[in-house]
């Protein structure tokens, strides 16, 4: 489990609050390490976990149900009944623990995010904690960037598996159950992977789920995996053909190789994203970011685009993903990298080629 | 799509209000047919969808990335910006076109759910429709019903995966992609499933996930499987032999489906669910529910337990699950049940052999 207490006391002293209740799901596994499970949805006796941070403390408001997980976070425990034969309240229970806590002060949270019932009892005025806890989040400790690096041996565990079963004939569908098996397999647990696996003329339109359309010899599939791994997101994207694709687009996808090595041999401290991001679109056509930062939340800050007012800095982790899409096909590829004081690390391993 | 709007109007009938507001996913999912993906959890640029009824009227409102999936419920759709290349706020937005709806009147919400930031432009006094909401949900329409019956299919696809695969030496997580790949297959796109899949001695703890325990001769499986299907959740327990498991679980195994078959003999309108909760109990120990009833939730009331004060109607659909944990293993089946006018419909299809 990574140190996060320090985490708890930059978002503090930053937001000059005595107290911060963190009710996004991200913003608790930032503070604690806590991540629920997602990927089944809301579990029908519990409702969003939250962090409370006051002074050196963090306390962790779960359902009972999830209490073994979060004994070994290293923060306090408040649990609440989930699952058992009465009427469940989870709602209603995690309210009476956060008023138990009996909080004063001058107190941060996330009003977009926090319940209506459980802001009710926090009093006026409550500072809105979101824009700072994004900036801070963009810049990762040690133990964040080893959380990322392990997420992305599993992105590209998923880019092999991909490569390896992709078979003109079979459904995108079929393809994703090899996929997803790859890195869950890989992971030994059931795994969150936000994607998109798109082939033929689907890729045209940037990405998608993988849907009934069946591969075709010649078709290129677009995969762009992001999995999670107790609690931080990886990135990755390959586009790999089945057969022998047109000879355009074998060049627009060197190109886009090119493009991304030119995009990662520019990374350094000090560099704007504006300019990396200009750097890309000097060189390809693409409708959207050139890249982002990845950590609780699968986009985070420093979004790689046209406007963005910020500077690179060492510990952020960026993913970049330069394509083109001219129909009626599209390419892309994509690699995660450290910013380092004086470069990058690369922290994708996946192979590129077409 | 089923016609829900007269979920819609049964909602503000029986609250007495002049609109709801509604945040829960599942509530949006019952008034309008939308269901967000859920696999991958959050969506960076999206916030929970939010459903507003007034009169006749039934509004979404989501980001603009979910426009096309929304266009077809017909029901308004007002969306947000979503992705993009300049700097999101989801939330901001989103309680933004809230506001734009110039809400007035008598209002009832999900406070316990929606966001502060978007309570505190609704005003007060808000009346808490949950406990009503739940009510209503029990009962099904027919197209309800047609919903769950088609993700019960699933159900069944996943436990005859999960039966065709299960080999010694294979790990649990291995296993699962088997039967989440059944599942997916069968349904042609990514699914939610929430699941235990357990093997050995782990069968003794009721549940759990898949992990990476090798199958070994002589194990049961637990495989209770809940896929949800366009936003409608199915669910299903079997529990499969890998070789020959000892006599005593035999036995069990075969109480426990006799147990079962004595529960859907026994429902039929009119019935009290602690009534139907005492005959599984007075033939099996369990330290669970006997079932619960299921919809855009995993579970949902009716629950079948002791101190139940419902009584079951036509149009409830619910799940059965006797079991008995003795260690060092256990045994469970479930089928999924529709109350009709004298009796029931078993909706499950999948074996129940061990």
């Amino acid at each position: 489990m990574p140190d996060l207490r320090s985490n708890a006391e930059r978002a503090l002293e930053a937001l000059g609050v005595d107290v911060l209740v963190a009710a996004a799901p991200s913003t608790v596994t930032w503070l604690t390490g806590f991540h629920d499970d997602l990927v089944w949805g809301p579990a029908p006796f519990q409702v969003g976990p939250l962090a409370v941070v006051r002074g050196g403390e963090r306390t962790l408001i779960v359902s009972s149900d999830q209490e073994a997980d979060a004994a070994a976070l290293g923060c306090a425990v408040v649990t609440y009944p989930g699952f058992g034969l009465d009427d469940p309240d989870p709602a209603g229970r995690q309210v009476e623990a956060l008023r138990r806590l009996g909080l004063s002060g001058r107190v941060a949270s996330e009003p977009g995010v926090l319940s209506a019932a459980a802001a009710a009892i926090l009093g006026e005025p409550v500072v809105d904690a979101r824009p700072e806890l994004l900036r801070l989040q963009a810049v990762k400790s040690a133990d964040e960037v080893e959380r990322i690096r392990a997420a992305v041996r599993l992105a590209d565990a998923g880019i092999a598996a991909c490569r390896a079963a992709a078979t003109a004939g079979m459904r995108e569908i079929d393809l994703w159950a090899e996929v997803l098996g790859g890195i869950e397999r890989a992971a030994g647990s059931r795994t969150p992977v936000l994607a998109d696996l798109v082939s033929g003329a689907r890729t045209e339109g940037i990405g998608g789920p993988p849907g009934e359309r069946a591969l075709e010899d010649g078709d290129v599939i677009l995969c762009d995996l992001s999995p999670r791994l107790r609690g931080w997101w990886a990135d990755s994207c390959a586009t790999i053909a089945v057969g022998q694709p047109p000879p355009e687009l074998c060049r627009a996808h060197e190109r886009a190789v090119q493009t991304l090595d030119a995009l990662l041999d520019a990374i350094r401290p000090g560099l704007k994203a504006s300019e990396l991001d200009a750097l890309g679109r000097a060189r390809m056509d693409y409708p959207h970011h050139t890249g982002h930062g990845l950590g609780v939340t699968p986009h985070q800050f420093p979004r790689i685009v046209p406007a963005s007012a910020w500077t690179l800095e060492p510990g952020m982790v960026i993913a970049l993903e330069p394509g083109t899409y001219p129909g009626p096909w599209g390419v892309r590829v994509e690699r995660v990298a450290l910013v380092t004081e004086d470069g990058c690390e690369v922290l994708s391993g996946h192979s590129l080629d077409l």
